[in-house]
């Protein structure tokens, strides 16, 4: 048998993409529920460093314990500890020593909660998410932050170490030039937020390099599952816009903020971070029109393939019609039959059966059909 | 005959989706008339239950009557008195004692209400909707519930006993360390608000179960229904979105209303529910961009499926062709037909008839074409 | 001849739909224009009703004359009077005595205004559009209402006296225990407002039950004009959306005013038709979302149904094709032909016809390809 | 050769449709600059009316220079100049003579500019776009208008005399009766913009005469050309659009201004003004809506059509299967075919092969397929 | 063989588009970074032009080196300075000599900044992009353009000497007449940002040529890849977009500025940029509905396209069923075939096989079918 049509046919019917699409990243957008008090495993690791710094000195605490942490005195320095792995306990700690409200201890412990800024008892409180590219999976992740501001410290809180952003500010916070050893304790928490904003970046470049490569791909017409992948995208989107729209309100909420925590001067610095994030808003809105755009260019070359392919299935029809026609004209059986009995009537019926649509191509081809 | 015709031409004809997909759903969003009074039918089971309570003390009163209802003293403590089951006659001797206006009445016995607050004769009103998840019908269901908050006390009105949230609150209520005891009745008022927009999250969960599932379907191509369940999805977003989006308006008014029930304190938990209900409404935007991703996806799965129909007849008609010709050839009922009088004749001609094809297969393939 | 082409290709070509589909309504809906002078038709029939009351008595005046409306006394009284069918004459004389400034009455003469709300010369007026459902042509009907409160009376006009609304509130007000007559000319202005929106929803309620029907013979698969009516309907919601939504600043304008006309108590009731307005816009917005959701559903659903057609065609065209080219083979006029002298060779070719394209389906089936 | 395919083949190819729907509308609303200095050609014709007029006396200069309406006194009388045809030198002039800000000179001879009002040196100016409708190339036509109001002068500027729209508005002021005599010079002007605004229902009438011929051809399926006509619907819109649009801001700002020119009692009249334009852009959304659907309709036929051709063609395939197969069949060149010596035989082939599709077509029927 | 499947299958696969539409585009638009600090390439080459003016005398530095820039003295004369070509050294010497601000020189410095207006330290800093049409690409190009305006003094920053604006504009300053050179060092800056400004209509003045000559070969159908290029010119407009829509903030927040470096007479002409700039955004609007219609005609015409195509295939298929019928039933080999031994009875057979498609042809034709 010359045909093997479950090789041909095997066409006729999509394969299977979910192993390629899974449906956990549609899980993770559609059930959020803030409300719930997570079932927040306790960190395993706990990793708390600490600074204790004026203009002219600074301290370094690193890996120091909970204990530790909380005997730190401040003496006209600022302190900033940072805590990187959650345990109610710890919280609980830190939030009696600095007077940190009970409802901003349930926002820090909480999960999938939407960016905020909120002040309470002359605390500074804003819930940011980090987000970071995930190489593997294609896809921006995200973890939560708690920036906590006090008259004279600064509190950091998340959970994974690994995902720490301000080791270069860390740096920069021990040379004795630094700009923000000479401010108040609101300069820090400024550039906290300016290092979080700046890294949306950072994670939205990469993600902007997977559309460009499926973009291609669309261009090329190599990828069958481009609109798989354009769906894929667009939940990334749904993510960043989650992460990334509510901040805009945060850092404006802080500059008309009247708290006095925030010194005068460094609203001009809140401003340019308010301007990367609308820059990053921009941004995404951006992606979003890219990808629809991708989106419509991918379905017009689908739709412009099976034009091509609805014409070549017309003219083989059509040239073939006279030949079939001659063919079952000259296949009857009748006994008597023109030309049937002269030597030349074979070449004359297969000439015509190959000259008839040789003519038809030549005019199609002429009259710029194909 | 071997060809059963009526089982393949199955095929061009779509089932009946009307006993899986009915219009009652429709039925229900489209028909709202919220002015007529509606032709309710009285509860046939009134369940009330009271608490009466103050810092040091609380006092349970289970199943009890209306009129027990009515007798039941303050004396500096809360009253919180619930009912399940709504009567006329109940909402009006309530009415009567508490001074509910009579325009609030008519919005406790209205149904299909919208989501209102309202303040009237120091009686501040809230109506919302409870929101559930009908297993069995695979959609979100709702019901009314009337908060109604006076000067030391809190009346609830809602039609379905079985559907009450409030169940761990009531615990809780009873613990002497409960923060509710001591505080004014605006508290209490809070949470009961605080349990209702918390529970969306729950039904909204459910939905999103269902959104996976359905996006899980489409992606693994086995679902021919997929747009129907879609466009089922898509109302009971339409339920939904007139549920959860006159909240924000609700605690908002909530927020900002200056009525001197509202205690400042609690102001800030009130912020705390509209975060909530601004994420809640994000969620169903969120729902909803998903579900229109999905509907895009299967739409371009379909027309990925068509066009791959399309290359394998374009393909078979084109490799057919020459067999076809070669057949109609030698077909010919000529008397003098080139090799026919020959022992290979035959061979010859039906090795061309198969070789041609199997050539341009090799070709196409060759050339990537499938 | 066994073929009857005109029969099927009586399908290649759409049934003329203009019978059923016209283009009436569109030449309505586009060919507004507010600002000429109307050529109006005086009415020919008028029908003048009015009521002096107070709370301890009213009086009734049925089917008096313009004259006899204009020698009505209002002597603490609160006059209503309510003409049904518009003469310029008429408005003239009522304005005259009335007060009604020149441009008002250029309004209650106009056709196809935009609802309006305007103070002047302490005359209130407002012009709505009454909504009927017109259930020979399927659509909405809407007819203007000049609504006019001045002190201690209300005027009110409107054209066709069959489509009157107040009847019920006419009933009520003859009662001596009616809230309406305890209360100023506002109150009644209010009712008035009330019940022309309340019928909104009673319009709208039948248009919701036709979309009802059509989404079942979408989902039923029985009507080749679906989207013509899906379109007849898109153009039903602009009529709806023309006459209700400016319907809200309107009442928002009568809630703000500062009119002396208007008590402060009667606020709240504006405020409880705001509610309503604001629900029947929502309303509006639902049924768009419905209508747009059945359109996605019926055009995805000729889509599936052309999908499973190709499915069918690319099957038959895969399964004929070895059968065709066994027939070919076995057709050629060879004079040694395999087989073609033994007994048996012909059932075995047909054997082979049959036995292939059966092995094929059974392998496609297997598959699960249909 | 009975196939004509060059005919038939013809429908492959869509006929050009530049001849009928060229890209100059588009030209002209891309190219918009508003900031370059025109290269205006001086008007070869100006024609100059003046009025100067009281309440008891009217004075009419017809078709006089431009140094004769210089040299027109008021005398406490209002001074209309109505100036068709412009040249910078004539602005100049009579830009000096009347306090004319030289930025707003700039204005009256620009092109395409959008629609505005200012104020400057105690001159108001509005700059609006006359709208008419092009019937030959069934077009919105569009013109610019500048109105100057001082004090006791009114001056408009315009360029082609044969757009003029105002000869009924003078006729009605030369009547010593009419109420534009009795009032100050920003009631003509409100006259003026009253009379421009009423005349875009006028110019949109006809397009909306023209929207319903298309739509009429769409429904009747007759026109193949629906779209581009739709898409030079789209293209009008775009047009009407940006007249219209900013005239609400203009009348807005009118009416919101505190020009000491400007008496306070013809406020009201701009509101009407307002209330039109309102209306005017509610018309032009429902334009679009009106368009749009259309557009939907259209493509929806399209796909109806195909999908029956489609269905056509999978019946004439499947009930030619039996035929073709039976006729390989018998056409097969062997010795012993069954029936093939009976006298029957081939009737009773043939019966087979007329038999069974006729009772394939029957069972199709009957199950409701075609 | 007759058939070339090659050359017809070639349309199967759409040529690769990548070649013609890269992905560079898009590289650029999605990984916009604008908080790291840019690798910039310190400039090559700078160009310093200075002027010296007062209202009577001018002088004119051409090409200097920075340190003559910063050796100009004001002696109650305006300076404008002009870089072209950006050095971190350059900047900071003059930020220095001006009291520019660190964050401004930043901004200075960047690249791919949102444009922006801001004021620190008696100084108003404005950040624009010029706009330019890109000839060879196709494409709007921008460039980063910082204006400095401080007391008596513009300092303008640009990056390529090539792209310089402002060459009119200089020759206009030298003369006597020039109003600018009458005026405040505002006045200046104001002609600076509407030169800018104006460019804008220049530049999407040439992207509308494009615009239209893709829409022409839409409508002639001769482009393949016409949503391809609709797709690039999508990506035009957001990059216009975002140069664009800010500017409207910035101008308006100039207008809205209370800087005393603003004389109050200016504020007019501001108000003259913020209408140009209004309306090259409506502009920019009015293009993506022009592309949007495009597309949908686009998608149309190709729909329509393949309708025809399938309408040929079905009357191909139609009219050629009883040819190939007869054919098959008088090709069947039945010793007793009627007809068969009839002189006439090829020739009946062959008249029937040519007369009933004839016929079919003419009943087609008749009732209009094609």
């Amino acid at each position: 048998m010359k045909m093997r049509p479950e090789k041909y046919l095997r066409y006729l019917f999509l394969p299977n993409l979910l192993e390629l699409f899974g449906t956990e990243r549609t899980k993770e957008i559609l059930t959020v529920n803030p409300t719930i008090i997570p079932v927040r495993e306790e960190a395993a690791m706990v990793v708390i460093t600490a600074y204790v710094y004026s203009k002219t000195d600074i301290k370094e605490y690193k890996n120091i314990s909970i204990e530790e942490a909380l005997s730190l005195k401040c003496n006209d320095h600022i302190i900033w500890i940072n805590i990187d792995g959650l345990r109610t306990k710890d919280v609980d700690l830190i939030g009696d020593q600095y007077g940190i409200n009970l409802l901003l201890r349930e926002d820090i412990l909480s999960v999938n909660q939407r960016p905020k800024v909120d002040e309470i008892d002359e605390i500074l409180f804003c819930l940011m998410n980090i987000l970071y590219y995930n190489e593997e999976k294609n896809s921006i992740g995200q973890e939560q932050i708690s920036l906590v501001l006090g008259k004279n410290f600064v509190i950091t809180f998340q959970d994974d170490p690994s995902r720490d952003l301000f080791n270069p500010l860390r740096e920069r916070l021990k040379l004795a030039t630094s700009k923000t050893r000479a401010k108040e304790a609101d300069y820090l928490y400024y550039t906290l937020i300016d290092t979080i904003v700046d890294n949306y970046f950072v994670a939205m470049e990469k993600l902007g390099d997977r559309i460009e490569d499926i973009e291609e791909e669309i261009i090329r017409g190599t990828n069958k599952r481009a609109l798989a992948m354009v769906n894929v995208l667009r939940k990334e989107l749904i993510v960043l816009k989650r992460s990334i729209y509510p901040v805009r309100e945060v850092i404006g909420g802080l500059i008309k903020s009247d708290s006095e925590l925030l010194t005068e001067f460094n609203e001009r610095f809140y401003k340019d971070v308010y301007d990367h994030i609308v820059q990053a808003i921009d941004l995404v809105d951006n992606y979003r029109d890219m990808i629809m755009g991708m989106q419509d260019l991918y379905i017009s070359n689908v739709n412009l393939k099976m034009n091509e392919v609805m014409k070549v299935m017309a003219i083989v029809t059509c040239v073939l019609a006279p030949a079939t026609v001659i063919g079952g004209i000259f296949g009857m059986n009748f006994q008597v039959i023109p030309l049937s009995g002269q030597h030349w009537g074979f070449w004359m019926a297969v000439g015509a059966m190959l000259l008839i649509p040789a003519w038809m191509l030549i005019l199609f081809k002429r009259r710029g059909w194909f």
